[in-house]
Protein backbone atom coordinates (compact mmCIF):
# COMPACT_ATOMS: atom_id res chain seq x y z
CA UNK A 1 0.00 0.00 0.00
CA UNK A 2 3.14 2.21 0.81
CA UNK A 3 3.38 3.35 -3.00
CA UNK A 4 -0.08 4.21 -3.11
CA UNK A 5 -0.31 5.91 -0.12
CA UNK A 6 2.81 8.20 -1.15
CA UNK A 7 1.28 8.92 -4.65
CA UNK A 8 -1.67 10.10 -3.37
CA UNK A 9 0.15 12.13 -0.59
CA UNK A 10 2.09 13.94 -3.49
CA UNK A 11 -0.84 14.45 -4.84
CA UNK A 12 -2.23 16.13 -2.15
CA UNK A 13 1.12 18.49 -1.76
CA UNK A 14 1.79 19.32 -5.41
CA UNK A 15 -0.31 22.18 -5.76
CA UNK A 16 1.70 24.09 -2.88
CA UNK A 17 4.98 23.05 -4.68
CA UNK A 18 3.47 24.63 -7.77
CA UNK A 19 2.37 28.09 -5.71
CA UNK A 20 6.01 28.23 -4.37
CA UNK A 21 7.12 27.52 -7.93
CA UNK A 22 5.64 30.51 -8.72
CA UNK A 23 6.68 32.61 -6.17
CA UNK A 24 10.48 31.74 -6.75
CA UNK A 25 9.63 32.46 -10.67
CA UNK A 26 8.39 35.85 -10.03
CA UNK A 27 11.95 36.21 -7.77
CA UNK A 28 14.07 34.69 -11.36
CA UNK A 29 14.13 31.52 -10.04
CA UNK A 30 13.16 28.79 -13.37
CA UNK A 31 13.11 25.76 -11.22
CA UNK A 32 13.35 25.07 -7.46
CA UNK A 33 14.37 21.68 -8.07
CA UNK A 34 18.10 22.59 -9.53
CA UNK A 35 21.07 24.71 -8.18
CA UNK A 36 19.33 25.05 -4.67
CA UNK A 37 16.56 27.32 -6.30
CA UNK A 38 14.09 26.37 -3.14
CA UNK A 39 16.80 27.69 -0.95
CA UNK A 40 18.10 30.57 -2.82
CA UNK A 41 14.77 31.55 -2.76
CA UNK A 42 14.52 31.88 1.38
CA UNK A 43 17.93 33.87 1.10
CA UNK A 44 15.90 36.29 -1.12
CA UNK A 45 13.52 36.89 0.74
CA UNK A 46 15.57 37.32 4.26
CA UNK A 47 17.55 39.47 2.74
CA UNK A 48 15.74 41.49 0.13
CA UNK A 49 18.51 40.80 -2.28
CA UNK A 50 17.97 39.82 -6.26
CA UNK A 51 19.44 37.32 -8.47
CA UNK A 52 21.20 38.73 -11.72
CA UNK A 53 19.21 36.98 -14.59
CA UNK A 54 21.11 35.24 -17.13
CA UNK A 55 24.26 34.98 -14.73
CA UNK A 56 26.02 31.71 -14.01
CA UNK A 57 26.37 31.14 -10.55
CA UNK A 58 24.29 32.16 -7.22
CA UNK A 59 25.12 36.05 -7.83
CA UNK A 60 22.84 38.79 -6.59
CA UNK A 61 22.59 42.34 -6.28
CA UNK A 62 21.04 44.65 -3.44
CA UNK A 63 18.81 47.63 -4.11
CA UNK A 64 22.08 49.73 -4.61
CA UNK A 65 23.33 47.77 -6.95
CA UNK A 66 26.09 46.03 -5.63
CA UNK A 67 26.45 42.51 -6.38
CA UNK A 68 27.05 39.82 -3.87
CA UNK A 69 28.52 36.13 -4.07
CA UNK A 70 25.85 33.60 -2.83
CA UNK A 71 27.45 30.45 -1.25
CA UNK A 72 24.99 27.72 0.38
CA UNK A 73 25.79 24.83 2.78
CA UNK A 74 23.86 21.70 4.09
CA UNK A 75 25.07 21.40 7.58
CA UNK A 76 23.56 17.87 7.58
CA UNK A 77 25.86 17.05 5.08
CA UNK A 78 28.92 18.82 5.24
CA UNK A 79 30.71 21.63 7.19
CA UNK A 80 32.40 24.27 4.35
CA UNK A 81 31.21 25.87 1.57
CA UNK A 82 32.07 24.76 -2.24
CA UNK A 83 33.44 27.61 -4.38
CA UNK A 84 33.26 26.55 -8.06
CA UNK A 85 34.11 23.09 -10.19
CA UNK A 86 37.25 25.07 -12.48
CA UNK A 87 38.62 27.35 -9.65
CA UNK A 88 41.10 29.81 -11.60
CA UNK A 89 42.67 33.65 -11.37
CA UNK A 90 39.79 34.70 -13.45
CA UNK A 91 37.19 33.32 -11.11
CA UNK A 92 39.50 34.76 -8.13
CA UNK A 93 39.75 38.70 -9.75
CA UNK A 94 35.93 38.24 -9.16
CA UNK A 95 35.73 36.47 -5.81
CA UNK A 96 37.92 39.63 -5.10
CA UNK A 97 35.99 42.27 -5.82
CA UNK A 98 32.34 41.32 -4.01
CA UNK A 99 31.38 41.09 -0.55
CA UNK A 100 30.13 36.82 -0.10
CA UNK A 101 26.41 35.48 1.66
CA UNK A 102 26.93 32.59 2.92
CA UNK A 103 23.69 30.66 4.00
CA UNK A 104 23.52 27.81 6.15
CA UNK A 105 21.01 25.07 6.17
CA UNK A 106 19.95 22.22 8.12
CA UNK A 107 18.18 20.13 5.17
CA UNK A 108 15.78 22.40 3.03
CA UNK A 109 15.60 24.85 6.32
CA UNK A 110 17.50 27.44 6.85
CA UNK A 111 19.40 28.38 10.03
CA UNK A 112 21.67 31.56 9.35
CA UNK A 113 22.76 34.11 6.40
CA UNK A 114 26.45 35.67 6.77
CA UNK A 115 28.13 37.87 5.52
CA UNK A 116 31.73 37.94 4.74
CA UNK A 117 33.95 40.85 3.32
CA UNK A 118 36.52 39.14 0.41
CA UNK A 119 39.33 41.13 2.78
CA UNK A 120 38.50 38.02 5.29
CA UNK A 121 38.79 35.34 2.66
CA UNK A 122 41.98 36.66 1.16
CA UNK A 123 43.86 34.12 2.83
CA UNK A 124 42.10 31.32 0.82
CA UNK A 125 42.13 33.11 -2.17
CA UNK A 126 46.14 33.92 -2.13
CA UNK A 127 46.46 29.65 -1.04
CA UNK A 128 44.22 28.78 -4.05
CA UNK A 129 45.89 31.10 -6.35
CA UNK A 130 49.52 29.57 -5.49
CA UNK A 131 48.42 25.97 -5.81
CA UNK A 132 47.03 27.07 -9.65
CA UNK A 133 50.29 28.44 -10.16
CA UNK A 134 52.34 25.37 -8.72
CA UNK A 135 50.30 22.86 -10.74
CA UNK A 136 50.86 24.26 -14.12
CA UNK A 137 48.00 26.53 -14.27
CA UNK A 138 45.57 23.52 -13.46
CA UNK A 139 41.94 24.52 -12.52
CA UNK A 140 41.39 23.56 -8.74
CA UNK A 141 38.07 21.51 -8.06
CA UNK A 142 35.83 22.64 -5.41
CA UNK A 143 38.44 24.02 -2.97
CA UNK A 144 36.42 24.83 0.42
CA UNK A 145 35.93 27.08 2.93
CA UNK A 146 35.02 26.27 6.26
CA UNK A 147 31.74 27.18 8.22
CA UNK A 148 33.59 27.58 11.39
CA UNK A 149 35.99 30.65 9.19
CA UNK A 150 32.80 32.00 8.01
CA UNK A 151 31.17 32.51 11.71
CA UNK A 152 34.42 33.60 13.00
CA UNK A 153 34.44 36.31 10.07
CA UNK A 154 31.05 36.97 9.38
CA UNK A 155 28.63 39.38 10.16
CA UNK A 156 25.41 37.74 10.93
CA UNK A 157 22.39 38.86 8.77
CA UNK A 158 20.09 36.22 10.15
CA UNK A 159 19.48 33.61 12.29
CA UNK A 160 16.73 31.13 13.28
CA UNK A 161 14.49 32.06 16.45
CA UNK A 162 11.53 30.56 18.06
CA UNK A 163 10.10 34.13 16.91
CA UNK A 164 11.03 33.47 13.37
CA UNK A 165 7.22 31.83 12.55
CA UNK A 166 8.87 30.09 9.03
CA UNK A 167 11.62 28.29 10.79
CA UNK A 168 9.96 27.17 14.03
CA UNK A 169 10.56 23.51 14.29
CA UNK B 1 5.11 45.33 0.63
CA UNK B 2 5.60 42.91 -2.32
CA UNK B 3 8.65 41.40 -0.45
CA UNK B 4 6.98 41.14 2.99
CA UNK B 5 4.25 39.80 1.52
CA UNK B 6 5.85 36.89 -0.50
CA UNK B 7 7.87 36.11 2.96
CA UNK B 8 4.53 35.83 3.78
CA UNK B 9 3.61 33.35 1.92
CA UNK B 10 6.59 31.53 1.99
CA UNK B 11 6.01 30.82 5.37
CA UNK B 12 2.86 29.52 4.65
CA UNK B 13 4.09 27.48 1.71
CA UNK B 14 6.92 26.10 4.09
CA UNK B 15 5.59 23.19 6.06
CA UNK B 16 3.95 21.46 2.70
CA UNK B 17 7.60 22.02 1.25
CA UNK B 18 8.91 20.07 4.72
CA UNK B 19 6.44 17.29 4.21
CA UNK B 20 7.60 17.05 0.64
CA UNK B 21 11.10 16.66 1.60
CA UNK B 22 10.14 14.25 4.28
CA UNK B 23 8.43 12.10 1.79
CA UNK B 24 11.01 12.40 -0.86
CA UNK B 25 13.75 11.54 1.84
CA UNK B 26 12.16 8.34 2.39
CA UNK B 27 12.97 7.55 -0.99
CA UNK B 28 15.97 7.74 -1.10
CA UNK B 29 16.22 11.75 -1.74
CA UNK B 30 18.17 13.55 0.56
CA UNK B 31 17.17 17.38 -1.00
CA UNK B 32 14.48 17.98 -3.35
CA UNK B 33 16.21 21.60 -4.67
CA UNK B 34 19.43 20.06 -6.24
CA UNK B 35 20.18 17.40 -8.63
CA UNK B 36 15.89 17.34 -9.69
CA UNK B 37 15.52 16.02 -6.39
CA UNK B 38 11.66 17.09 -6.34
CA UNK B 39 11.31 16.13 -9.88
CA UNK B 40 12.77 12.65 -9.48
CA UNK B 41 10.44 11.84 -6.99
CA UNK B 42 7.52 12.21 -9.25
CA UNK B 43 9.19 9.67 -11.89
CA UNK B 44 10.23 6.94 -8.80
CA UNK B 45 6.33 7.13 -7.60
CA UNK B 46 5.02 7.40 -11.06
CA UNK B 47 6.99 4.39 -11.83
CA UNK B 48 7.67 2.41 -8.89
CA UNK B 49 11.48 2.54 -9.77
CA UNK B 50 13.69 3.20 -6.67
CA UNK B 51 17.27 5.50 -6.50
CA UNK B 52 20.39 3.38 -5.92
CA UNK B 53 21.33 5.29 -2.23
CA UNK B 54 24.93 6.52 -2.99
CA UNK B 55 25.49 5.88 -6.68
CA UNK B 56 26.11 9.23 -8.84
CA UNK B 57 23.67 10.09 -11.37
CA UNK B 58 20.16 9.77 -11.51
CA UNK B 59 20.55 5.54 -11.93
CA UNK B 60 16.81 3.66 -10.69
CA UNK B 61 16.44 0.06 -10.04
CA UNK B 62 13.49 -2.09 -10.29
CA UNK B 63 11.71 -4.89 -8.25
CA UNK B 64 13.47 -7.37 -9.75
CA UNK B 65 16.83 -5.67 -9.69
CA UNK B 66 17.27 -4.14 -13.01
CA UNK B 67 19.04 -1.22 -13.16
CA UNK B 68 17.85 1.70 -15.58
CA UNK B 69 19.71 5.24 -16.90
CA UNK B 70 17.26 8.01 -15.56
CA UNK B 71 17.22 11.75 -17.67
CA UNK B 72 14.75 14.52 -17.19
CA UNK B 73 14.07 17.28 -19.19
CA UNK B 74 11.73 20.71 -18.84
CA UNK B 75 10.51 21.34 -22.22
CA UNK B 76 9.97 24.99 -21.56
CA UNK B 77 13.52 25.05 -21.45
CA UNK B 78 15.03 22.52 -24.64
CA UNK B 79 14.01 20.02 -26.22
CA UNK B 80 16.60 17.40 -26.09
CA UNK B 81 17.91 15.43 -22.92
CA UNK B 82 21.54 16.53 -21.38
CA UNK B 83 23.71 12.70 -21.06
CA UNK B 84 27.23 14.01 -19.14
CA UNK B 85 29.31 16.64 -18.36
CA UNK B 86 32.28 14.04 -19.36
CA UNK B 87 31.28 11.77 -21.82
CA UNK B 88 33.88 8.94 -22.62
CA UNK B 89 33.92 5.47 -23.26
CA UNK B 90 33.83 4.07 -19.56
CA UNK B 91 30.30 5.80 -19.53
CA UNK B 92 29.17 5.17 -22.97
CA UNK B 93 30.07 0.91 -21.56
CA UNK B 94 27.67 1.67 -18.64
CA UNK B 95 25.60 3.48 -20.98
CA UNK B 96 24.91 0.67 -23.12
CA UNK B 97 24.06 -2.00 -20.58
CA UNK B 98 20.84 -0.75 -19.31
CA UNK B 99 17.43 0.38 -20.32
CA UNK B 100 16.62 4.30 -20.15
CA UNK B 101 14.18 6.16 -18.61
CA UNK B 102 12.98 9.76 -20.47
CA UNK B 103 11.00 11.82 -18.21
CA UNK B 104 9.32 14.77 -19.76
CA UNK B 105 8.60 18.19 -18.12
CA UNK B 106 6.95 21.89 -18.30
CA UNK B 107 8.59 23.32 -15.53
CA UNK B 108 8.50 20.73 -12.45
CA UNK B 109 4.58 19.02 -14.02
CA UNK B 110 5.33 16.22 -15.03
CA UNK B 111 4.13 15.56 -18.67
CA UNK B 112 5.41 11.94 -19.64
CA UNK B 113 7.54 8.92 -18.98
CA UNK B 114 9.37 7.34 -22.11
CA UNK B 115 11.37 3.60 -21.62
CA UNK B 116 14.14 3.18 -24.35
CA UNK B 117 16.09 0.30 -25.08
CA UNK B 118 19.56 1.08 -25.57
CA UNK B 119 19.96 -0.27 -28.76
CA UNK B 120 17.44 2.37 -29.81
CA UNK B 121 20.26 4.59 -28.74
CA UNK B 122 23.39 3.27 -30.34
CA UNK B 123 23.38 5.11 -33.25
CA UNK B 124 23.92 8.36 -30.84
CA UNK B 125 26.45 5.92 -28.79
CA UNK B 126 28.78 5.09 -32.02
CA UNK B 127 28.74 8.97 -33.20
CA UNK B 128 29.91 9.99 -29.95
CA UNK B 129 32.41 7.00 -29.11
CA UNK B 130 33.69 7.93 -32.50
CA UNK B 131 33.79 11.57 -31.71
CA UNK B 132 35.97 11.22 -28.92
CA UNK B 133 38.49 9.15 -30.49
CA UNK B 134 38.74 11.50 -33.26
CA UNK B 135 39.22 14.22 -30.36
CA UNK B 136 42.83 12.70 -28.86
CA UNK B 137 40.65 11.27 -26.19
CA UNK B 138 39.00 14.31 -24.98
CA UNK B 139 35.63 13.97 -23.09
CA UNK B 140 32.32 15.11 -24.70
CA UNK B 141 30.81 17.55 -22.89
CA UNK B 142 27.00 16.76 -22.32
CA UNK B 143 26.01 15.28 -25.31
CA UNK B 144 22.63 15.79 -25.94
CA UNK B 145 19.45 13.18 -27.57
CA UNK B 146 16.46 14.65 -28.69
CA UNK B 147 13.32 14.68 -26.91
CA UNK B 148 11.80 13.64 -30.96
CA UNK B 149 14.08 10.67 -31.11
CA UNK B 150 12.66 9.89 -27.56
CA UNK B 151 9.22 10.09 -28.52
CA UNK B 152 9.67 8.41 -31.87
CA UNK B 153 11.41 5.07 -30.61
CA UNK B 154 10.23 5.17 -26.86
CA UNK B 155 7.61 2.88 -25.41
CA UNK B 156 5.30 5.69 -23.42
CA UNK B 157 5.43 4.34 -19.51
CA UNK B 158 2.99 7.44 -18.32
CA UNK B 159 1.30 10.13 -19.85
CA UNK B 160 -0.82 13.11 -18.46
CA UNK B 161 -4.13 12.59 -18.67
CA UNK B 162 -7.74 14.68 -17.20
CA UNK B 163 -8.16 11.85 -15.43
CA UNK B 164 -4.69 12.62 -13.58
CA UNK B 165 -5.42 14.72 -10.65
CA UNK B 166 -2.16 15.24 -9.89
CA UNK B 167 -1.71 16.50 -13.16
CA UNK B 168 -4.67 18.95 -13.73
CA UNK B 169 -3.94 22.33 -14.67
Amino acid sequence: MRPHDDLEQLEELFPYLEQFQALATRHGIDDIFQDNGGKLLQVLLLTGLKVIAGREGNDAIDANGNEYELKTVNVLKQKQFTTHHHLNPRILQKYRLVPWIFAVYEGIKIISIYRVSPSDLEAFFAKWEAKWHADGSKDINNPKIPLKHVIAVGTLLFQTTEDTALFQQ
